[in-house]
């Protein structure tokens, strides 16, 4: 047996016999045993099915400040006319000790009915305070007849660029009760943010003709046109109909009406969050790149269409800048990086690469757009983390032969995220691609050859597919993940150099991202993804985004934590630094052009 | 020359020779001289359009919310990319002393693009507060590029079950700038408040088929089925249009865009609130006849579908019963009923009738269904008080020829409300109907005879009308009449007994409704409407609902007036009263079944 690597090994542990099963080449008959951790951790990877959510803290429903109560009223009559309204709210001021109650118009449309269907025992969903008005007044946003005490529902919105997730909260117990993700609707407008925005920009404004909106339309869309809407309406309208999709589902699955769910807590990037809200977000990709605004007032979901019940509070997030938006802020809260005191580095690898360094006495942040490759999109047999999906591949250096595990028990249909960063590293370490990417087309075997988009990688013979195609990595897809992890990694050296520190002092690495934890570290060092590090300092934490928006959903301290972090986060403008370049190019190369700064990794050619 | 009548004339005034046109037979050659304030009024009287409405006290800007404000911002840049709003909030609370500041979310989708056509200098519209806020905060409602002070626009609204009136406000001076007034486009969907509350419970609710809608529905409108609207969606949508299209002709005539109407106070009784709102109104018309709401919470423009700025402000005055409405708060206040210290009795007279007695310290109120008949409506030939309505009525008693007034130059086409009262009562006291109303078809005159629709007096032939047909007033339309003015003072009646008094306590009665500024007062002592008291104990008013209006948008200390006038007044239950019947059916005669009670009323028998 021959250890190709014993990074994630102690001395210890190579001295007792272990070895990565993944990192080593059998050389003969040998007796493998599992550590049962292993197995475990295993089982949970492979189901990548939505693992539950613990919860992050003792919850405390009054925490936060949705409530439902049952109340009895009095009839009216002759001797007591008094409107439903009086009679409802003086019984609950005076029961349940609230001051100013409120009421919705859309309550008090079913109000009278309501009332008199429910022999007048009824339940109201009360929302007590917001982030803006921590004092109140409270307000009465449903009604419905009996005693409804059993649930109150909430959810939590993460709007990436490319994936959409939505986490369904039973605030009773605290807990995600389901979770829904899928591709962003707008993906066929544009890729990544900077063309969503123009394809926003597009299209009607005042005084514009249905004529100039044609001939300014990027793409001409005939079904959005005949809606006479304009990009912006248009993605508006695409991204809330897969938040309303989820939303949806997450409902069927708990057998509820989404009528129930009376709040939701939304994060994203700052471009996300403009379209979510209907507000044009032309200035985030112009100089001097700023947002309209980085924190939204509270919203009801029928001034955006989200569908939740109609009055229920939509929060929005706060960001900080134009590219670390809500996403980010609430990145950090949920990874845990204001607890420690020691060097931390939060990534969130999406669309966007944004980053941040601190230790919660200070924040650095920045962003740099990676494209949507490691998101399972703009590469040919790309594909989201689902059942099909390959999720890392293994290349036997030797005969250049693929193995691969998929999602699922199925035949794989393509590449996700964490797949794509294993194949990558792999044809890197196996010789199937040089150091600038390129595949050795003179290799002999014929899984590498010249495909309809260049050079290409066979990882699935056509017979072996669930697609009845060959599924293989083009060289445009190797160009599109190159420039992907340099993107992120020249991010990562500016953030540390701004502040006078290089990335050896960090001392943890926090990764978000919907994807993120199903990345095999050693394959992003190889690729120089992630820098170079003992597997120790890294923490996978999944969906930091939309973690964040859990907790801000549970609980007020947690709400008021992500504003704060927003505030005191300093955004360093990468597009302002004239070093960006230098670093990007540097970063262009497997594992860099700077060897030094990725001593674990070696090549074939070093290894022979 | 014959006096019939010295009624409003002193002693001293009959000594010097005065005498009073419309009551005085010329029996030979004489000289008349017209009084200069005499001439005044007439004129007034007779341009009968909209007269301009006197500021009713010294009017300041800060006595009500809202505001305007220009401001010259810093551009952003790469050394200060705060977002546009921190940028635009951050300077206007500085230089205006604001807290809190907030902004609507359709000001931030135009947010972006006004300030960069201002060239960051904008104006901005902020409500400081509103009446359930008065310590705010402040909010940013609209933006507007450059220096645009010059106007502040609002409505006062004032939706009366036949009649919608709007008064555009210029809220700089104060001043009334524009009055426009329409018939309710709910009319066709039943003519008063009963009517309204059945035909809005009709049709499409949470699970009912369009089939059962149809064969609910008592009127079938295709139109409306089309739409898959219910009735109470109808209806709202009904007086949407109206008032849309008045305060559209309102922002015409001033040369405005509807959009730069920042708030639109609104009165109205109960029912029509509620329809307003879309609130079903069922529970008004049941025992024990309660509202849902008797004052809504502050409202947004787009809420209801009102067409000012669509987060313009809608404060919908506060009413105290199901049957006394904001009309009834708001007209108390408008009166002036509570700055004297005497005994008044206020009403209006409109399609209910409504009234309050007190004096400030304490205020009973009452209501009962009039009919539309005042208005106009109800009646075959009835109009508004429009061009060619007659509204004023002289039969001579011994030739039995009518003469009349017209508003307008042009021929007569139909009776307004005031055209019918001062009719009803020549006709009594000419002899051609009885006390009990009928008409004497035996008398020697063409105008008297059957028509289609029974006993009818034929005010103007078809070749003096504008329509080409007699206008004549028949059986049907006297009777309802009667019932409206028996039910009026039947009104007054009850709820002054109870309180221990009499109508002869009342010091004065102030009269309100679009159409009670016209009002000839003795013709409407003689028929019984109004209780029989000295001339100079009457005021006409005009419309007091939509007065009550204009004043809660003047100032802050009006609209919690009306608030606690509602507050204060005592509502007095006629349906629950067992003495209302009885006091109905002695009204039902002219003037009264107890003469005693009209002293000053002579029929031509007891003048022969």
């Amino acid at each position: 047996m021959q250890r190709r690597s014993t990074q994630h090994l102690s001395a210890a542990d190579v001295e007792a016999g272990y070895a990565l099963a993944c990192q080593t080449t059998v050389e003969g008959d040998l007796v493998v045993s599992i550590p049962p951790q292993e197995k475990i951790e295993r089982r949970l990877k492979e189901s990548k099915r939505a693992t539950k959510v613990e919860l992050p803290f003792q919850y405390d429903i009054h925490d936060q400040p949705l409530r439902k109560y049952t109340i009895t009223l009095e009839p009216p009559s002759m001797q007591d006319q008094s409107d439903d309204w009086s009679r409802l709210r003086r019984e609950l001021e005076r029961r349940y000790n609230l001051e100013g109650l409120r009421i919705q118009l859309a309550v008090l449309k079913k109000l009278g009915r309501i009332l008199r269907e429910g022999e007048w025992t009824v339940t109201v969903a009360v929302e007590l305070d917001a982030w803006d008005r921590p004092d109140g007044p409270p307000c009465v946003i449903d009604i419905m007849p009996g005693e409804r005490l059993e649930s109150l529902w909430a959810a939590a919105i993460d709007i990436g660029t490319t994936s959409n997730h939505v986490w369904l909260v039973d605030l009773i117990s605290g807990e995600v009760m389901a979770q829904k993700a899928d591709y962003n609707g707008q993906i066929a407008r544009g890729e990544d943010v900077i063309s969503r925005i123009i394809y926003a920009s597009k299209g009607r404004r005042d005084g514009e003709t249905e004529k100039q909106k044609i001939e300014d339309a990027p793409i001409l869309d005939l079904q959005s046109l005949g809606k006479g809407e304009s990009g912006l309406e248009e993605l508006q309208r695409l991204v809330m109909e897969t938040l309303n999709r989820l939303i949806e589902e997450a409902a069927q699955e708990r057998g509820i009406s989404t009528d129930e769910i009376y709040k939701a807590v939304v994060a994203g990037n700052s471009t996300m969050i403009h379209l979510f809200a209907g507000i044009p977000p032309d200035t985030i990709r112009l100089m001097p790149f700023v947002t309209t605004i980085n924190e939204l007032p509270p919203l009801r979901a029928h001034a955006v269409g989200l569908n939740i019940n109609s009055v229920g509070r939509v929060d929005c997030l706060p960001g900080v800048a134009s590219y670390v938006g809500a996403d980010i802020t609430a990145g950090v809260v949920s990874s845990g990086m204001c607890k420690t005191g020691s060097l931390s580095l939060f990534v969130d690898i999406g669309t966007n690469g944004e980053m941040a360094l601190g230790d919660c006495t200070w924040l650095i942040s920045c962003a740099c757009s990676a494209g949507p490759a490691f998101e399972g999109a703009g590469v040919v047999h790309g594909m989201r983390a689902t059942a099909g999906a390959i999720e890392e591949v293994w290349i036997d250096p030797k005969s250049l032969e693929a193995s691969y595990r998929v999602i699922g028990d199925g035949k794989p249909r393509g590449f996700c995220g964490s797949g794509l960063i294993s194949l990558l590293a792999e044809m890197f370490v196996a010789g199937v691609i040089d150091k600038s990417g390129n595949v050795d087309l003179a290799l002999p075997t014929e899984r590498v050859r010249e495909g309809e988009h260049g050079a290409e990688y066979v990882v699935v013979w056509a017979d072996e597919s669930a697609i009845d195609k060959d599924i293989a990595i083009t060289a445009v897809d190797i160009d599109n993940l190159m420039r992907a992890k340099a993107a992120i990694y020249a991010g990562f050296s500016i953030l540390a150099r701004s502040v006078g520190l290089s990335l050896a002092d960090v001392e943890q690495v926090l990764i978000g991202g919907a994807f993120g934890q199903y990345i095999n570290v050693e394959n992003a060092i190889q690729i120089g993804l992630l820098p170079d590090k003992p597997f120790e300092s890294f923490q996978f934490l999944g969906n930091t985004s939309v973690k964040g928006a859990y907790l801000a959903l549970l609980s007020r301290d947690m709400r008021e934590r992500v504003k704060k972090v927003g505030e005191m986060m300093t955004y360093l403008e990468l597009s302002a630094d004239n070093t960006f370049f230098d670093e990007f190019s540097a970063a262009m190369f497997l594992p860099h052009t700077d060897e030094s700064l990725f001593p674990s990794v070696t090549t074939k050619e070093e290894r022979q």
